[in-house]
């Protein structure tokens, strides 16, 4: 148990007083300590108006709180939360010398503030979205409510079953399945039973691919998918199952399509000229990566700064919140960077209860814990590590997510260093209301990248107990497989029970299920204990229960445990964690 | 030499192609590495628009730049400098796998962009700034032209030589040595004969302490100092000699007996109520960190937009550049964060040849590489590492520039992460502009906090070969003490030759000389190459030359070299380093 004898804290509820403090009011915040630290003081460093200040802690023996350490001591101090976002740590004293604790971990020397835990007096999120197990739906591949309507000319249609998606080449964003939003309404039972809460569905814009991110139209559903009447279809009967949905929007582009553009393109002195990013000698525009079907918008302009979030507001109702595509790239271009001003601006318009999640395929930390986006996808810090750590031995991508050179082979060790490294540029707020992906329709599949049904559960197990918002890719739960986004887009297998594997789904059922039932999983505190080559141990703990979470990615030996430990998921009572791998278990520690 | 192996990239001119590359220019960076590092491939992460990019790197063999290394290979890419600040790091294929070069070192886990290197477009710094040595004056108490003019009533008047500075308590800030402009014109030979080309002065103002920090007029220079003509005839005289002179503005605050200030206490309804913050309700007013004599500017105010840029403006001629004092508070307060607006408002309005350097306590990377201040005043990045290894056994103070426990004992790898820690967050370019300080008037003395000549000497050596500016402390090339900044604040011992440590002056001398006489120490490369407990060695390179610096705080083994080097300074031609210390020693590495 490695990490066990560290002085522990993070933003969670044992830890932290007021998850959402009101501006300039105070907060008490404690680090919990074994005995065998040698702390002899604690001070917290606070920064307010760009100063720190240091408010000495008291400690408080026995901690009465969590599993393991009943002997622990806990700090605690009150501070006060002076700005937006009020930066702390902690000063420790001990018998050994001075030392610091960030969200980065323990130092004895001194570090930039850039890892400083966070107070953050931003409106929080809405409370759901901590809360929700996601599951995203690419439209034209879940479901099909009926036989395929009228195909629009750019379309090469597919056979649901018979047809594989080509994963590159011309026509991959024409080949078209046909899926519909009545067709999700056909299988929510399936969804719910996942344990899930909340459906995100990639674009329902009319548009001239199957992906349709080229928007030719922001103010009416796709008919091909059943027109807006399907989509209240959709979000009624999900609402009614207490459930939420989630859109995607293009804050970065729309399509080549979309009147806005083409009146824009065919007359410089249209008003919507200044949506878009023209050359004014070349009359040549910019767009999304170079892909002409996606012209830039072009966030200086008025128009789209007025246009764009009456879109997002115009869909609520039936939605519950938006994904925001290439967020990330959202009015930064050159000299200029709107980025923060519009997720502001985005996230006032849509009001408190609604969600606003940002793509963001590197490091979203300096777009977080403000007043714009809620969280982002976490490629970054959840499904590269967890991808280095489980890879099949086997594996050969071309890339890592945009990365040369493929998936890289890392050891536990590496892979709990890349957790706490982008967990430690969040506020505990932002981490937990990212997504923690296992794979998208942007990326391989988790069963394509780790090769095993044993492994894709223990990444599965991670995404189910680990801090953050899960979000499950249609179609994983049956351990389909995919070489690269588009490839990944595969048609659900409702009647290819040969594609459908039952065991695999029964682990979402049951994980997902054991997120859903236990809080701790959803807002507990995470005290890493253990990291090694093939294995890593974690707890999350509330004030009223400690899980223990084992994952293995290969057999290794056993490691024996300070306290009893009664089994929760693929797990019996014991005080040693076995040995055996590729596994995931989980023990309740009994007190 | 243990860093030796390392790939190695900076932003020096040895890596980066172009130091103040234009907006949307192409820049060649490189990497150098050992042919043991193993490296079959580079590729370099840029991020543009938010969204990051690869760009494959080429060998080139034999790197004919550098001392060491001759075998070294040299990979370069072009790339974009697509953004004001463009983040860029490097992704190395080797044998043993991949890995991550940022400013924050070699990594073999993914890690955020927080420490990425960066190409930054802003106008650069003016080019005398990052060549400068600085030397800090205290006016009240560096020279004194004549005898004591008529005494303010607010004065406790002070014998030169007689009576020492109380440290604390009532009255700190009245007693009044009497130096004045036309006192530092008499020793400028003294400051000249260091190596110093830049002072730089505490404020010059009328006010009512000895600091004079609580400015009651901006608008003309104290007469207690000798008033505007000796302004004047200070810059002539610098001037003439090829010198610069910098001044020391509180951008945060004013005075209690400002006119400002008074016309806005007296007078709700004065313009000048909106420049300060006053409780609606009790009619209190905001003050610097509650002292009440230094109320708090509100930079939401027009008329605080205006006048406060109106005097940087107005001294510029005289002075050459600004210090801003309180500056990571300035424009904070609460929900108010207009800092970096601020700092933008400020260089503009000071045009491209005037310094801005920001006074920042604790971690000033979130305000620079911007398009604000040019630099910081870098306690947290040299300050405190260097005192935290050098600092005396026998060291008993009650605090570390402001963090309670004292100042910790580091040994030299800590004193080496830190380094790298702040560094690391900085661009070569606000590393290079920031100032380096072994002490100032609002901090205890070098010689207090090490507690021997041969420590302060070794402290001096990396101020005087390390990157950044260095800013002397005036008083402590006489190894003068101090127990905290209004003690350290000694008036200086011209005439007291028994507290002149004339052996300290020539070092300074002597070290400093070397600084200006090398281009290397004010340009070069950094490339750590060995740390241990009591030993610190390092690289500064140009294409031209490579300095080797050893820095020890205490006897050692020595450490053999692989290749010849000539002594340059306190060392003789040898292919080993001594083990003797304490010792500051700097060798030319022959090619």
């Amino acid at each position: 148990m490695r990490f066990l004898g560290e002085p522990h804290h993070d933003g969670s509820a044992l830890y932290v007083s007021t998850q959402a403090p009101s501006p300039g009011s105070t907060v008490t915040v404690r680090v919990r300590a074994p005995l065998s630290a040698g702390i002899t003081g604690v001070h917290v460093r606070t920064v307010h108006d760009g100063e720190p200040r240091f408010t000495a802690a008291s400690p408080f023996v026995p901690g009465a709180v969590g599993g393991y350490g009943e002997s622990d001591v806990w700090w605690h101090a009150d501070i006060v939360a002076a700005n937006p976002v009020t930066p702390y740590r902690f000063l420790l004293h001990t018998t050994g010398g001075q030392a610091w604790l960030t969200a980065g971990g323990l130092v004895t020397h001194d570090v930039t503030d850039a890892t400083d835990f966070r107070l953050v007096c931003h409106e929080p999120p809405p409370p759901w979205l901590a809360d929700a197990i996601v599951y995203q739906i690419f439209p034209d591949r879940f479901a099909r409510s009926r036989l395929m309507r009228e195909l629009p000319d750019w379309a090469l249609p597919r056979d649901w079953d018979r047809d594989p998606v080509t994963p590159s080449g011309p026509g991959t964003s024409q080949q078209f399945y046909g899926g519909d939003l009545d067709g999700i309404v056909e299988r929510l039972d399936h969804v719910q039973a996942l344990g899930v809460d909340t459906v995100y569905m990639t674009p329902i814009f009319p548009a001239r691919s199957n992906h349709r991110y080229d928007a030719a139209d922001f103010d009416r559903i796709d008919p091909l998918l059943g027109g807006d009447e399907a989509l209240r279809r959709l979000a009624g009967a999900l609402h009614a199952r207490g459930m939420r949905l989630i859109g995607d929007i293009t804050t970065n582009h729309c399509g080549r399509t979309h009147p806005w553009f083409t009146a824009a393109l065919s007359d410089a002195g249209a008003p919507e000229r200044e949506m878009f990013y023209f050359d004014p000698g070349t009359g040549d525009y910019e767009s999304w990566y170079g892909v002409r079907s996606l012209p830039k918008l072009n966030w200086s302009s008025d128009l789209v700064r007025e246009r764009i979030p009456a879109v997002l507001k115009k869909w609520l109702g039936p939605l519950d919140g938006w994904r925001v595509d290439v967020a990330n790239m959202t009015g930064r271009r050159g000299p200029d960077d709107h980025n923060h001003e519009i997720a502001a601006l985005l996230r006032r318009e849509i009001g408190p209860g609604a969600a606003l999640i940002a793509e963001h395929c590197h490091d979203a930390s300096p777009d977080l814990d403000r007043d714009g986006w809620h969280g982002t996808m976490n490629y970054g810090g959840f499904t590269r590590p967890v991808w280095t750590w489980l890879r099949s031995p086997e594996l050969d991508l071309a890339n890592f997510l945009g990365v040369p050179g493929g998936v890289p082979s890392r050891d536990g060790l590496q892979t709990h260093a890349t957790f706490r490294a982008f967990a430690a540029h969040l506020s505990w707020r932002s981490q937990a209301n990212s997504w923690q992906l296992l794979d998208s329709h942007d990326s391989p599949r988790i069963r394509t990248v780790t090769g095993s049904a044993d492994r894709h559960l223990v990444a599965l197990g991670l995404q189910a107990t680990l801090p953050g918002t899960p979000m499950v890719f249609a179609g994983s739960e049956y351990g389909l497989t995919g070489v690269n986004g588009e490839h990944s887009r595969t048609p659900m297998p409702w009647d290819r029970p040969a594609d459908q594997d039952l065991e695999t789904l029964a682990a979402y059922r049951e994980l997902l299920g054991l997120r859903r039932a236990e809080p701790a999983l959803r807002h507990g505190g995470l005290r890493w204990l253990h990291a090694d080559t093939d294995c890593l141990v974690f707890l999350r703990e509330t004030a009223a229960e400690s899980l223990l979470v084992c994952a293995r990615r290969a057999p290794g030996r056993a490691l024996p445990l300070p306290t009893r430990a009664a089994g929760v998921y693929n797990a019996s009572d014991t005080d040693v964690l076995p040995g055996d791998g590729p596994s995931l278990r989980v023990w309740r520690l009994t007190r």
